[in-house]
């Protein structure tokens, strides 16, 4: 390990996962420095900082942060590209794509005309997501056109270009769960299933799904890699729906994963699995 | 040239531009086909196009119509990560700095406090924009700190992140003027001063700034071919500013460039540049 | 009629219901100021006009219209008040409640927690609005919950405060139609069915739904009116429901009424009832 | 007094004043009900509550908090009415000018267009704010031009039709301060001096505005019993500004007055004030 290996854990709003974080990196003798993005300037001059671990909860304040970090000469984990690559599912979806991986039916509508004719394309009952968002936010199921319009005529309403765009996806009747693996540097180093709440058709923590141990076969970690490697991740996350055919389709990606799930489904120790990684590739 | 090269001109709102690319394009021989991205849904199958020319106004939209063309295996001119780049200014700057190019003094407050502290350490006059934006819309002139209490007051206001977050910059006191340059693959095709109308300290052509074709160096056009390298960017735009010690400071890149203004000052035949590019660049 | 009574025809985007009132006012001798509202500046000082018809298509720009033309000294129709207690949902239940007209159940949330508590005082199935809002839009029929929590979501998205506010009265299930009532100074001079449309469960002209005339009964005249009266308009247009059991419910007041629809229907000439209404006013 | 008075203060957020008032009610014997607006639903079926104190500090949560209680049979202090008059700055002039006060040269501009015209109207320096909002937030004082541009510019990008509205008023160069009076029924009970920190022109006393008491002359009093007439307020602050030639022009009456800066700069109970009308007005 190089000597006084500067690490920045940078952050909007500090979680439990960012506390782990600093406290794993203290423990392995990094010195850590914690940065409040929302309280401080970035100018591009070179600062006393390796490695930034970018852990903003806003997806613009991550991309920001790791390209101003990027452009002042220090690495960003994750970087700039990679957050914005999963960050926005359209991107996301075109690399995965173009890697050749399995994905759901999906159609994007740029503008509320365009939607109508991406929901023909996909097929009802269908999910309909903004671009940008995360926690199953404004995620819609469209189980009829009724919902459908319902959805076009609120997402009309909101100033962001981000929001009149529809990402339209086949619903895959999942077995009432999905599976989220962990993926730090070229290894899957946690899986769990998240199981539906009674009151959500989806199955994100936040909006109560339960996280339980996965088993990870070979096939889910060769998707799960070539899926980080698609958006150029280093330490990511990656939903999996399983099939009735027993195939898997990838569904998302996340450049700044929470992982407290992950831990209590899995017992894993993944804030020292990142900072072994970090301190690993500095030294290369 | 290969048979049927079929060129499609992405849009969302047909400006002169996207005529004229469409004219040169049939003119050189090849299948165009123009598509209204607010029109249609986009699938990730292969489309029969062979290369799409994204001329969308909407950055995000721009952004997507790459990202969805690319993912379906289609060649975006420019690409995804290009038009991204270069339509955030904070990526700008990060890739500009980190490939060694002279800019303005910068500093970027994610949130209004933060913005405090940047505009401290850029000092005042400043320049204040947000990330995205075009045709200097919301991009402020700070001439005291009342200015700049009354940005920060509005752009509270504003729904989406980006407004909140500022990207300050010493501002540079032209001579009544900056340079735009047009690179069109490895070639700088024109370069237009554009002077500063009397109403307005911005010299966007938007808002009244006049074109008139200006003297290309060698050290313009190797700057120019730099800052277009630094974003992968095929077919941009570059603007330079002055400085009274007669070195060259970049300022932006655009991804989707006008160029009607440069036509009228240079009488350079743009249109046809970039359809001879198409061409050439697909061949190989 | 008084010698140059000069009458203002205020709009924001000229319909075929501001000529049609031009027109009347003309043939009728009367003097006609046409204002665009959005191109003009509004002082004090008391302008050569008698009377504003207020017709802007925006709630705020007709309300301010009105207030700035009173504050001039300038008779208003509707006034200020009228406009803002039909123009906001809120505002029109107090005033028909206290009035003591029979209303569909009602419940108002100021806010996400409480729309819950709302919709459990309703029931299922309900209506949703934001309390400003015309043409049906961002009207929800909830027929689940799950209906529910995908407009309580992407309602908390929208920046206004009146968006975060839901407006929720149990649905009447017509008989496939709603009676819209025009009101005329004391006199109900025309009366529609409004018949639901194929694609849409909501009733209104711009959605789709079909124009039909109405048989009016003394019931239907007496609540028309106490429900114009009770919001002070003089102009107006009132919305009712029918129920199973024959009684009439208040749905909605509208302060600066459309009547295409109403004119297709009844043949009436209300613009020459609202010119006639308006120099009889005038004499008083 | 009757027995079992019962009044409710009705908050958002609940501030020194509410707690203020809260003690004021019980020490006088009454019974309190303190009502969070945003965690509760508002039916129209009568309460037990005699008169609901509306203390909401979002205009349109208060403005709909006693229209609901007044359509459920509750009176309000203030009446939705008020509230709505002196929380809209249009419909204030128009009140206040209709009553024959004194203002400051006012004109306004329902969009950018029609602003540039209302600001010719008045002149510079002048002050521009959107006719909803407190605390001063976004009320810009325009030196000159550029600083229009500006203010023009962000609020044409805000979603809010209201803040697209200008309300411009010549600049008023204040004596370092203005005054404000506080009404509670039909007396004048207190009055300060707001002083200009030096950090800001505005006298708000959220922007660090710093009070002093004021002397009450007999045209103070009559203008603040006017002013507080024409909006039909019964609790309500009107702030004055003092002119060069010694004559007072009233600038703003607020329905939801905060009296935390007028108790410390002149020692008069004004809850007790408030409690004490109350009661004494429900008597009648």
């Amino acid at each position: 390990m190089p000597k006084n290996l500067i690490v920045e854990i940078a952050f909007d709003m500090p979680r439990l996962e960012e506390k782990m974080l600093a406290k794993a990196a203290a423990v392995k003798g990094l010195e850590v420095k914690l940065t409040n993005v929302r309280q401080q300037a970035f100018g591009l001059e070179k600062p006393s900082i390796d490695v930034s671990l970018v852990r903003c909860v806003s997806m613009y304040s991550a991309v920001h942060t790791a390209a101003l970090r990027e452009g002042a000469g220090v690495r960003a984990v994750n970087s700039s590209s990679t957050i914005l690559y999963s960050g926005d599912k359209i991107l996301t979806v075109s690399r995965l794509k173009a890697a050749g991986l399995l994905l759901p039916r999906t159609a994007v509508g740029l503008d509320s005309d365009a939607a109508w004719k991406a929901l023909e394309k996909v097929g009802l009952p269908a999910v309909d997501k903004p671009p940008i968002g995360s926690w199953g936010r404004l995620v819609a199921l469209l189980k009829d056109l009724e919902d459908f319009k319902l959805v076009v005529e609120h997402r009309e309403m909101l100033a962001s270009s981000h929001m009149k765009t529809h990402f339209i996806q086949e619903y895959i009747d999942l077995p009432n769960r999905d599976i989220r693996t962990l993926i730090v540097g070229d290894e899957v180093v946690a899986a769990m299933y998240r199981y539906r709440p009674s009151n959500d058709w989806r199955t994100n923590i936040a909006l109560g799904g339960e996280p339980a141990p996965a088993f990870l076969n070979d096939e889910l970690i060769e998707i799960s890699l070539r899926a980080a490697k698609a958006v150029g991740g280093e330490v990511v996350s990656v939903d999996v729906f399983e099939t009735v055919d027993g195939s898997y389709l990838v569904n998302e990606v996340n450049g700044v994963p929470e992982f407290k799930g992950l831990m209590k489904a899995t017992s894993v120790d993944i804030p020292e699995k990142v900072v072994n990684y970090v301190v690993r590739s500095a030294r290369c």
